[in-house]
Formats: structure tokens, sequence, C-alpha cells
């Protein structure tokens, strides 16, 4: 099996996890803001690479065997979806040094680096986009975005460019275009060849041009045939998941689910609707299992067993708010994570039951004070991770279901068999195990 | 003698001269202005590092020892003086890797090279302000510029921020942040260190910080001890030519007598006036004389004779056009530059006979069709250069006046004697050589 298949993930939002060495040219000059303070939409908290690079300790504790980072490169936004220059890592960040520090130890210590490669759009600030902001028509630059008339109105409110969902920070670009196309290409080879294992992939679905992705996917593929390609596919990704395109999309689908079956009542669905996790609908133990079943078989089993299991990311709400702070509930959701097929992926900090809502309060700095943390979620996922390396077949053996009836599921990986009861009340039950176990 | 000590260099703005190779991501798209157009504020004509590189036989012939490149650093505007990357070689230009290749081709010839160090103010695509602009009082970058209120007020007409003669598109740098020190110190030094041979630096007075300066001047004489430092002062310049700040000054006062008196009746001093030449005053030999005289006194030898000579650039109208097409005239001026101590300096074209008024005129593409040039031009720069080839005492002798009336001048320069007639009359003068020549 690839190492991508199975293997533990832990999302690092760059700015948010923990703050070491020094920056990169131009050097920022401060003040940020204050590590505790509520995250703001503007702010910067001054988290860095080496930084990440410095915890690694703390992730190998907790059996992380994967690490995938929201956006390094150049940006003028503190997610750093807004992209300056793809081919430097945010001097905030550290600059390519503190990049290419990371992947050293990472990688000495066995764990793979991911990267999000956001590919549809740029932030104004990208050279091209400054050029026909500066020079209107007579910039060569005038094929690389969608343009519908000059000067360029780039900080009103209604943009004459297309742009991600008409947001004016960040122009489209026109990915038809030879030399655009080239770029994007070159980007995703020089960072694998630079030393990341693979791309977490911004909207991919608004690139329509599935010609371009099988180009990305043979280029990566060809610096490095290892390396993970995981789409930002919230909804069921089967067109991307036939080997031609991605490796794997985020498989919000199964951490909905996970929610809705093992949220009860504690579900903040009203939350929940107002991000992109949508409504989510209460599950039984029935629905919940039929619904695991149609994803884990509408897609090829290696892409199953490499699909990015995610209850919730910088895009969501926390687990622990989602749950209204039931810590049982949170423990038992990230639990399933590691006992599906597929890669549990795991949002910084939830291990330690930070909470917080929509953006930008799901974006807290990291808590390094132990007596701040829920140690038993963290506890909780320290023991699956080890349990599922100890059992390599959780990584492989297909889902079976044995049981499943109210909040009671209980269904077979191979040769273990898994219980859970979703309820808060004590289950006794005699299971049908005959045939399923030699 | 240091090599900047009497060397001929030759000034190219880069988008102008010659199109060769491939440029770096992010690529254009074109079209680029037409070759042959009348130059325009913010069109590209295309012209790369690699082409000047293509073009070095040309320059060899001409006698050409160095070169001054107007900016090459990634930049929105076509004279890149909107610095956007300091470590970034222009994508339009062939990016570092075709400065690398000019550096190498060049120096396989002898011929050196200077950039443009633009340290006063940075374009707005420049990260840190659009690390500004976007985020607000947010930014760490705050100490990067003068900011006077949020959100800055960056594409109308009176920027809330310092900006050079209050042009909006041009916002200064912070010098004293020491953030910003540090990051332009390092440039300073990583150029050096990358192979170019020296600064011109931009508009140096507008830093009015001579402790910045001394500084730069040890980080830069750290990495190369030859390494030529030459300021845009435009005036009298006793201050910066004491051995602590810069290797010379660009020589406008020794052009503008040069024109005063060489001239004549030709000059169009309303279209000088103008330009940054300003108030042309029409010079008699002696007044000439008296005028080169206070130059060469009021400096150490040292600099004198590293002076970088000029009468034209970028910046002024171009040569044939000030002297109203009188080809004559424009020999004799560019012979003179010749014959006195200091580097002369040709702006690219004047040795073709290159028309053109104020920018943008003074910038068209260069013309590569012999049958267009003013040979007699070039063949004069050609003869005068290997005349001071064959010469070297030319470049360091003291110049000594020995005759100067009306429009006729006599002087030696060591053993060398130089006689001037600036009229269109012939000249018959007995002169008194008693005691000057051994």
């Amino acid at each position: 099996m690839a190492w991508y298949q199975g293997a533990f993930f832990y999302q690092i939002f760059p700015d948010r996890f923990f703050r070491a060495g020094p920056p990169a040219p131009p050097a920022p000059t401060g003040p940020l803001e204050p590590w505790e303070a509520p995250p703001t939409l503007r702010g910067f908290k001054g988290g860095t690479l080496f930084g990440v690079a410095e915890k690694l300790p703390y992730l190998l504790e907790l059996g992380v065997e994967a690490i995938y980072l929201n956006p390094v490169f150049a940006s003028t936004a503190n997610h750093r979806y807004h992209t300056v220059d793809y081919f430097q890592v945010d001097p905030l960040l550290g600059g390519n040094g503190a990049l290419r520090h990371l992947l050293e130890v990472a990688h000495a210590h066995g764990v793979r680096v991911i990267l999000d490669g956001v590919f549809n759009h740029t932030g104004r600030g990208f050279f091209a986009f400054q050029h026909l902001l500066e020079n209107g028509p007579e910039s060569p630059y005038r094929d690389w975005y969608y343009v519908k008339g000059f000067p360029l109105n780039a900080y009103g409110s209604s943009p004459n460019y297309e742009a991600w969902w008409g947001n004016p920070e960040l122009p489209k670009l026109k990915v038809e275009t030879p030399e655009v196309r080239a770029y994007l290409l070159k980007v995703a080879e020089h960072w694998i060849r630079f030393g990341a294992d693979g791309w977490r992939l911004d909207v991919p679905n608004e690139i329509q041009d599935l010609e371009f992705w099988r180009e990305f996917r043979r280029r990566v593929k060809g610096a490095n045939p290892e390396a993970y390609i995981v789409g930002e596919i919230w909804e069921e990704a089967d067109l991307w998941l036939r080997g031609d395109l991605f490796d794997a999309t985020m498989n919000y689908p199964l951490g909905r689910a996970i929610l809705g079956f093992v949220g009860g009542e504690a579900l903040d669905r009203e939350l929940a609707a107002r991000s992109g996790l949508g409504r989510i609908e209460p599950l039984q133990a029935l629905a919940f299992s039929h619904r695991l079943e149609d994803l884990f078989r509408r897609y090829p089993w290696e892409a199953v067993t490499a699909q990015m299991n995610l209850l919730t990311s910088h895009d969501t709400p926390r687990l622990l708010t989602l749950l209204r702070g039931e810590v049982a509930r949170a423990k038992l959701a990230l639990s399933l994570l590691f006992l599906l097929p597929g890669n549990p992926t795991v949002y910084y900090g939830e291990e330690i039951g930070m909470e917080g809502g929509h953006d930008p309060e799901n974006r807290g700095g990291m808590v390094w004070d132990e007596a701040r943390w829920k140690g038993e979620i963290r506890e909780a996922i320290r023991r699956m991770a080890a349990l599922r390396k100890a059992h390599p077949l959780l990584k492989s053996a297909p889902y079976t279901r044995i049981y499943a009836q109210d909040g009671h599921l209980a269904f077979a990986r191979g040769p273990y068999l898994v219980v859970v009861n979703a309820t808060d009340r004590p289950f006794l039950q005699d299971l049908p195990l005959h045939g399923h176990f030699p």
C-alpha cells in the first residue's frame, strides 16, 4: 500500500500553530496579534514552519504520520489562500528555508508533509495581476485572467474580472492560457521536487478542465510516484477518483455521516448548517452504515483507503463546539475516523478540545498550556493511532456491517470487530458474529 | 587604478535594447508593443537580459568596458523603478537566470555590469505594501512605510502615506526601521555576491540618513572591494564624495557644461529646461573650462576619475534631439566625454543618433537596422574609445587649461594636447605650449 493509504494526517494552519525561528526577508516589524487573543479575520499571530518543526515531538507522541499544511506560499492573508508568489514560502513563515527545514526534520522521523495548492485564483498581489492593474491593456499579462474591462476595478465591490465567488480579492486564473497552465504545472512539480509529499488542492472543481488535472497528475507523479494528490471536493467525487485525476478527496461526506450518527442531540445543527458542512441529518446506526457502505463502494478501493477522512477543518466550526462541549462524543467521533478505511485527519487543536465557531474563531492560536487541554481527547487519539499502527489491517481491510440498530453499530474490519455505542446509555447485545470471523 | 576609474560605460534600458531567450515564470502572454512603434508610458517592448548578452559583440566593437543597466528587478513598470521584488529579476527580462547568463558572458569578455538600486521607495506591488493594503493596521508590516491612516488610499490621487513626489505608485520606505534597513542592505550585498560589479543608486539623497549609506558602502565593499557605487546626485555632490559614501555620482553638471559649450545655438534650451537638465547656460570656452576645473577640484581625484560623466540618460531628452539634429555637435560632445577625467557614459542609441524628447520618447526600441544609423557618431565613439584604451593616461592624467577663448579650448591631459573647436568655422591659433610639455 502507498504511504498515503491509511496514514494519520494532522492539519496545521501555519499562522496559528507555533512560533519559532527567524522570518525571511522582507521581515515583519510587528506587532502581532497576541497568541491567546480571539483570532481576527485579518490579524497575524506569527506561527512559522520552524515552529511546526520544533513541535514535531508533540506530533510524534500523538502518532501523527503526515502533516497537511494550509497554504504556505507568500500571501497577504493570514490563511494564505490569496497567493502572491507560488515559488516563495511566506516570509512570515520563515521563507523557503523554513519549509526546507521542516521537510528535513519531518522526513527524518518518517513524517510526510503535503502542501495546499491554490490554483484556481491568485491574490491581488500576484505579479501578473499587479502588472495588469498598473498597466491596463498595455500589460502583456492580459491573458492571465478573465478581464472584462480596463482599468481593473480591483478595490471596489464589483470587480470587472472573474473572481472566486465574485470576491475581488481573488481573481480567477485563466488556466486555458498556455503560459498560465505551464506556470501552474511548474509550481506543482517544483515543490514535489523540493521535497513535499503531495498536494491538497483547493477548490479544484472550479477549474473545469479535467485535462489540466490529468496533466497535473502526470507531472506530480513524474516528479515523485509516491506523491499524494487530494482534492477539496465536498460532495461525492466519483468523477475525480477513477485513477486518472486524484488519489483522494477531502471526505466531508464521511465526516458529516459520523457527526450525524455520533452527534445525536448534542450536535449544533444550526452552526453546522451555516458552514460548508451544511445540513447534517441525524442518522441512526443503520442509515449511518448504509451511508458508509455507499461511500466505500462508489470509489475504487485504492481511493477509499486513501480518502482524507475528516470531521472538521479550517473551513468548519471546531468539533467540540459543534458537539456543544460533549467530550465523550468528540472522542467517539474522532475514534471512528481511526477505525474506518481511509486517512484519519485531525485539525490542529481538536485533540486538546479547542473550541470555536465560524472563521475566524476556528483558527485560534494552538494552546500549549497543558492545564487547559481536554487531555482525554488527546489520549483517545493517541491510543487509536497506536492501535492502528499495531494492527495495519485496520488500514486495508474491508468494512462489513454486523449489527446496526438505533444508536448501536457493530462492524468488522477484517479480523477485527468494532462495536460502537453512540448513545449515552450502556449497551448490551448479542452480536451475530457467525461466519464473520474464522 | 580601480576598474571603474575611466571605464567606458554604456547605459541600457533593458526593455528596449534587444529581445532574445525565454521569459521566466510567470511568463507574459503578450502582445507586446511593436519594437519600432513610438514608445508609450505603459507599454512593453520585451527586451531581455538574454538580449543584452546576445548583443555583447556589438558593445565590444564599440569599445564598451562596463554596462549600467536600468533596474532589472521584478516590477510592474517598463522602466522597473517600481520594484515588486528585490530578489527576483523581472520575468519579462528572463528572470535571475538571464542576469546570471549576462554576467557570465560579460565577465568572460572583461565587461563589468552595474545594477540600478532603487531603495528610497517601492512599487505598490511590493509584498510589505500589499500586506498593508490588504490587512490595514493588522498587518505586521506597518513600520515598512510612513503610513498616515488606514485603509491605505493607494489608488486615488492623494495617498495617505509618504510617497516619492507624492506619487501613490511609489510609497517611500521607512529606512529607519531596522527590518527595512536590514532588508535593503541584504539586497545590496546579495547582488554583489551574485556577480554584479556595482550599484547605481536612484535618488539616494531622498534617504536622508548618511549612516545608512555608510553601512551600505561597508556591506557592498565587504562583498567585493572592487564594487562601484555611483549615486544619482544631479548637482554638486561634495558631501557624497569624501570617500565614506559613494565612489562617484552621475556627473550631470559636467554634461550640462559640455552641452552649454558645444551645443551653441543648436541646443534646444527649452527642451532641456523641461527635463532634469534644467536651464543650460551657453558657455564660452573660458567659462566652460572654469566649470570643469571647479568640478575637478572640488572632489578627491579618486572620485573625479571615477565620476559617471554623461550627457544624457533615460531621464533626459536624447542628445541629437537636444542638438536639433546637428550630428557634428553630437560627435564633439560625446568625444569630449572620452577626453576628460572620469567615466564616459553613453546612453544606448546615442551612438547611432536615435532621437526623442521627453519620456517616453527617449526610450525607443534600439535600432538594429544599420541603414538607419548615423554611422559617423558611432565611428567617432569607437575611435575615441580605442584612443583612450591605447593611451591609458587619458584616464588618470590631470586636466590643465592651455587656451580658452570664444568657442576654442585647448587643454592638456598629461602628455596629450586636446584642442576643441566648438564653432562651425575653421580655427587657426598659435597655442602657448611652453612649459606644458616636456
